[in-house]
């Protein structure tokens, strides 16, 4: 299976849908307004937790153009999902094991509610004949709030008599303390104490991660309109087309059929378009007007009341032997869940699950407690989880190193984990998620392919690990304004989630030999629509452009559980991977027919079927005789699900420069050295890893959603909230240390997510180099450096 | 498997598409113009026979607004379908057996050429930024044309020395009486001189029938486009769309993926749409102009340059015992295939195939020739050549009944046949056409399912024939001025095309056991959608709400050949019974998990899978279970060929009046007594049954295009051309007599084009009793009455 026998894998093959990005065609969500379509607007909460005494909506109703009012009076939530049996929905998956409560989870949704949780929570909605409409009729809702005492960190959360946020009857709490636990896990392997009574060195510590918001450049938006039928149309910006669907249709008590859920170019989605966000309000008001309704948050609402990355609070306890060997590794997160929610019961578990196992240490203990607050609800955002755990850990493992006199290029050399190794600790953690795990892939899963220790000596090269590692300390010895450092972090991510995730794909021949490709997956402007063709074009022995990519309309591509876990082209490709084998069956079944050569002789390659050396026919011809004379719509369907998330590996170096004087750090070169399996598009990939990385520097040096004592919001948009530009980029080089994982397409591992984990905490690293001091708070600001270094 | 199990089928659903029809919302072609949209028009030849000798389009392309002209010189047909092996394409369906030619078929068009062969044959077309700009752009088009000599009938066309309409020098013609031959097949059965010979009485008749349109309420119209990425999108009213999608993509040399034919709403099609016709040059308007076009046939272009149903000539000679058991029948037809050869090699079959079968008979002989001639093309329109026969046939049956004294009931209780009999005929012409039909199933097909008794029985009761046919008599006697007159005649048809007709189905199951059916199938207002959703919501016990229909649109659906040959319920719903019988399976198999006993013992009724008696579980639940715990897509699909046409029956019978004084003839009651197996919609089979009988009597009496001595049209709208008016007709009555069809789903057999056979030989025979003489002539009009009752 080696790449010199492949003729589309590993060729920069141009996005399918690269002419309409570029030239400006319609495109995204809000490019297809609808005839007599409304504005759809929502009030949001000014406070942080109050209850809705009252709301006068007469007012807004009063203005002419305004359709609709929706508020908690006049809207009701739809029926549950299976009165009979609620076991078979997977709310399993947000139940905490052996509590007495359910969680409130994205299967319990209401659209409007009685009571406010964070600032920007929703209030009411309206549907206007403009925006300025809606707006007018926004401020002439009248409400009045009975605010409650609130709660903003989860330290406040979790104190005994504190405001509970979550006060519905039916969440029956075990204990007082734990009446704003939102998710909590625990889980230990081998006998972490004898571990560390063993240990020559004890490091203990504890990492802050601020809150950061996805910034994606397309804003959420939908637009919901009836058909001729009376069907519910949802065209969003949404990265699980399938789940939103779901969920309209439960929220509005309507058959899943009756709705269909369109996803066009996406602007972006990091996760932040991983849930059902606004679809069901703009689907409610469309009801309500009968008309087409856009509704689009505003950066402000993007920012402040859509999600964001969790805040953590992450103590580290390790202990290790001289040699570099690890004993024990304790890791606890302290997690600030927002107002709802969300992904908290699942995120936290990758910021252990996700990083822990690149160590070899045999034990290990894995908690969280996630706690509601009073801010915006925080969600899913590339990493899931693992940045947080990523920057805590590749720190720490520093720290460690330093404490070892260890170079830490050498500790990781030696610590981290090599093809083979066994991951015993997700399996328990997603025990806890998933209790039907079959017995024996619970035990243990393994690292079938891992070029983490190649990744590391290759990105080490690459940046000259060892000679500028000297150079710095020789150029800060004589230099007291401009410091320097260099550091690393190694990483690892997941392929999809195991057992869970779950992709269709139909492959439709064409009577030309050309395909229709359905998929369910989710191209959130990464490229995946174009990988999954060249999946199917190499399996089929034809060139990308003979594969028509409908991806992501409920209407007409098979189920797939959505673009998230950096699953599109592992699980996603791997079920393209599937249907095209079955497709290919059939033509090689009908040329041995036409040919009177056993099937298992012939060869599929440039859109022609012949022996080895013999006379063949093409693919065309076989594609006719397919459908004219055996008549067959050679037409398969694969659902596709992986047991394993087999993760990348990937080593990240920074090197970076800080002014003393301005505390202002500047990334000189970044290197990103990666296993994601076999590389299938190198365009596309490296594209991937830059967009990661330019995030991760983001989250190391200046993004950071703050609020006021009472909640709100003080980052209002751009101005506000600092990302990275094009001018504070580093110079970027990628190196693509390519294994062959059995599990994925082609050898296919993730890409999507890994590399944005390394870069903060390699540049904490390299900071602790150049500044001689430790930062361990996140975001690396100016402020916190000159603070660091006593000059503030 | 009676009716009373049913929970759907045979009740009167209404209608899928209902919704949007009765309210007038965007639902056919042009109810979907594109922005930047150009209209196309098609200068039409002045000239039935001519050679081209220049085109100066410089007039109309100085035109402001003028965006493309597009004649013979810049315009070129695609590449063939497949140079290695023209083989596999079956265009052996369309040459003549033995002959050394092959004949110019739909495969063979070409978008213009520089002969134009019939007035209105395409010269040139335009696209302009307005219908205004368009019609003056045609008006400077300069053509300077060679008049050739023109045959307008296939008598002129078969003369030595005739001018010869397809010249082309590719068609080799065996002998010069060939040259016009467009089609024709030759068929014996036993030994018909030897019947003859034993004959008590012979018959011998030439009977005539006109050349008449569909009239279909929509025009022929499409809108072609590129999208984002140049795929090239068609959105037109077609009962073909993969044909049609076929067929631009080789007239424009694409690859199939590359063209999107979608089929909205259609205005009703009868065969007129049964090929591609103007989406061809829509799609090059389209590609030349880069922008969208609109391409509407005006009513006149319609009527005159697409399609219309043969004219023939059709001779009938019957040997027959006293007793009425006929001893032989040779039935020979001349044909007017029009300027093109379109389905002049298949219409004609079933002129013999469809109507020699009702009667017992061993000895039989069938052929017709085809001619090419200077009118506009003869194609498919409903009932395929079968009514032309059954009026020739059932005219000419009462003829015979006439001599042996019998009544016209009576003799065809006699004379037809019943299950369990062969049809001999029909597998031998269907050979001439598909060489490589299985030897067995050539020998002899059997009538499995036939209540042609029952309908002649019935029909007779209703109508009250015996004293009817005695009191008009009885009447005619005493008065001079009104006549009347009762007549019967009896029709068959087929379902579909055996071995031919290809449909696919596939079902997907939504996660709340809601499905989404998508079928090529072609709903050209007939109800298809609707029925095939109902034979889906009977097999997996839900409700025709639950199933959501995708129906023709090549993108979406599987592969289907249209609608044609009374092919959707029968065939298309047999693709869609049986995919739904494999989801159906799915369902089983996991409620059999989950409730822990054997799939057989389960039934799956009102959304509900049960043992008998025992504890069941919702379809809901199940889907949910599928879905979320087994993680599987149920999705299936199936291509379905029967290998079948099981004929449906029917008599109809027509009691009117003629004024003698007028010539007009008003037909008074009229029964439609139809066994098509079981009835799945009764009231949709009997607004198939009222369509099809209105379209038999305006063909019976009024219906005709004209053309004059140089081949000019004279019909050139409703003004000209009379079709029945709801003021002329008379009262309906429709008897369903219920078979099984075992090769049908649910019983089903077609009843699309049936009832539409026997109105012009019913009323024939009918006038035989009002005027005391027989007509042969289509249509009666008031002079061909006059003239044959010797008053003209």
């Amino acid at each position: 299976m080696s790449r010199k026998h492949h003729h589309v894998i590993g060729k920069d093959i141009r996005k399918v849908d690269g002419r309409q990005l570029v030239t400006g065609a319609p495109a995204f969500t809000t490019d297809f307004p609808e005839k007599g379509m409304l504005i759809g607007k929502i009030l949001g909460s000014p406070e942080a937790h109050a209850r809705i005494r009252s709301i006068d909506t007469s007012g807004a109703r009063a203005i002419p153009g305004v359709h609709v009012v929706l508020t908690h009076e006049n809207v009701r939530g739809g029926a549950p999902w299976s009165e009979a049996r609620p076991d078979l929905f997977p709310r399993v998956a947000y139940t905490r094991a052996g509590q007495d409560y359910v969680e409130p989870s994205p299967w319990d949704f209401f659209l409007l509610d009685s009571k406010v949780r964070h600032v920007g929570d929703r209030v009411a909605a309206v549907a206007a004949e403009s925006e300025e409409i809606a707006l007018e009729a926004l401020s002439k809702i009248r409400v009045e709030y009975e605010t409650l005492p609130a709660v903003f960190t989860p330290e406040e959360a979790m104190r005994p008599g504190a405001p509970v946020v979550h006060d519905e009857p039916e969440i029956v709490r075990a204990e007082d303390s734990a009446r704003n636990l939102c998710a909590s896990v625990d889980v230990t392997l081998g006998d972490p104490a004898a571990g560390f009574a063993e240990a020559d060195a004890i490091v203990e510590e504890v990492y802050r991660l601020q809150r950061v918001q996805h910034a994606q450049m397309e804003l959420h938006a939908a637009i919901a309109r009836l058909d001729n039928e009376g069907r519910l149309i949802v065209i969003c910006t949404t990265q699980v087309p399938f789940h939103t669907r779901r969920q309209i249709a439960q929220a509005l008590g309507l058959s899943i059929g009756r709705v269909r859920v369109i996803k066009p170019r996406i602007g972006g989605g990091f996760g932040g378009k991983q849930e059902m966000m606004i679809e069901d309000l703009c689907s409610a008001l469309a009801l309500a007007s009968g008309r087409p309704v856009r509704l689009e948050l505003s950066r402000y609402e993007d920012m402040n009341a859509a999600r964001s990355r969790h805040s953590m609070a992450i103590r580290l306890k390790t202990g290790a032997k001289k040699d570099g060997m690890l004993t024990a590794i304790e890791m606890t997160a302290l997690v600030d869940a927002g107002a709802y929610g969300s992904h908290s019961p699942t995120v936290p578990t990758n910021t252990g699950n996700k990083n822990l196992p690149r160590y070899r240490c045999r034990n290990v203990r894995y908690a969280f407690d996630a706690y509601y607050t009073n801010l915006p609800p925080t969600g899913a955002m590339r990493g899931y989880g693992t940045p947080q755990g990523t920057f805590a850990l590749e720190c720490h493992m520093d720290e460690v190193a330093e404490k070892l006199g260890m170079d830490p290029v050498e500790f990781r050399l030696k610590a981290t984990v090599r093809e083979g190794d066994a991951d015993e600790l997700s399996p328990h953690i997603y025990e806890v998620k998933k209790e039907n795990v079959p017995e024996d892939e619970r035990i243990v899963w393994r690292f079938n392919s891992c070029g983490l220790q190649d990744c590391i000596r290759k990105g080490a090269d690459a940046i000259g690990w060892a000679e500028k590692r000297r150079a710095h300390d020789a150029w800060n010895a004589k230099n007291t304004r401009i410091k320097r450092g260099i550091g690393m972090a190694t990483a690892s991510q997941g392929s999809g989630v195991a057992g869970i995730d779950t992709a269709g794909a139909t492959i439709k021949l064409n009577e030309d030999g050309s395909v229709a490709l359905y998929v369910g997956a989710v191209d959130v402007g990464s490229g995946g629509d174009t990988v999954i063709a060249q999946i199917v074009a190499e399996t089929l022995g034809i060139e990308v452009a003979d594969v028509t990519v409908f991806a992501s309309d409920t209407d007409i591509t098979p189920f797939d559980s959505g673009a998230y876990a950096s699953s599109t082209t592992y699980v996603s490709g791997g079920a393209a991977l599937r249907a095209a084998e079955e497709v290919r069956a059939e033509i090689l079944g009908a040329a041995a027919e036409m040919l009177g050569v056993p099937s298992g002789e012939l060869r599929l390659e440039e859109r022609r079927i012949a022996p080895e050396g013999g006379k063949g026919v093409s693919l065309r011809d076989v594609a006719t005789f397919l459908a004219y004379q055996k008549k067959v719509q050679v037409e398969k369907t694969v659902t596709h699900v992986s047991p394993v998330s087999p993760p990348p590996f990937a080593a990240q170096f920074a090197d970076l420069e800080v002014d003393v004087e301005t505390g202002r750090v500047r990334v000189v070169d970044f290197v990103t050295a990666v296993d994601a399996g076999t590389i299938l598009n190198p365009n596309l990939a490296e594209g991937q890893v830059h967009g990661a990385v330019s995030m991760g520097i983001g989250y190391a040096l200046s993004e950071e959603l703050l609020f006021d004592a009472k909640g709100r919001p003080r980052s209002r948009g751009f101005l506000d909230y600092k990302i990275l530009k094009a001018t504070g980029m580093p110079r970027l080089r990628t190196i693509f240390v390519e294994t062959y994982e059995p599990s994925g397409p082609f050898g296919v591992k993730a890409v999507a997510e890994i590399p944005t984990n390394g870069p903060a905490p390699a540049i904490g690293n390299a900071l602790r180099q150049a500044l001689g001091v430790r930062l361990r708070d996140l975001p690396f600001t100016p402020e916190k450096v000159l603070r660091a270094i006593g000059k503030l």
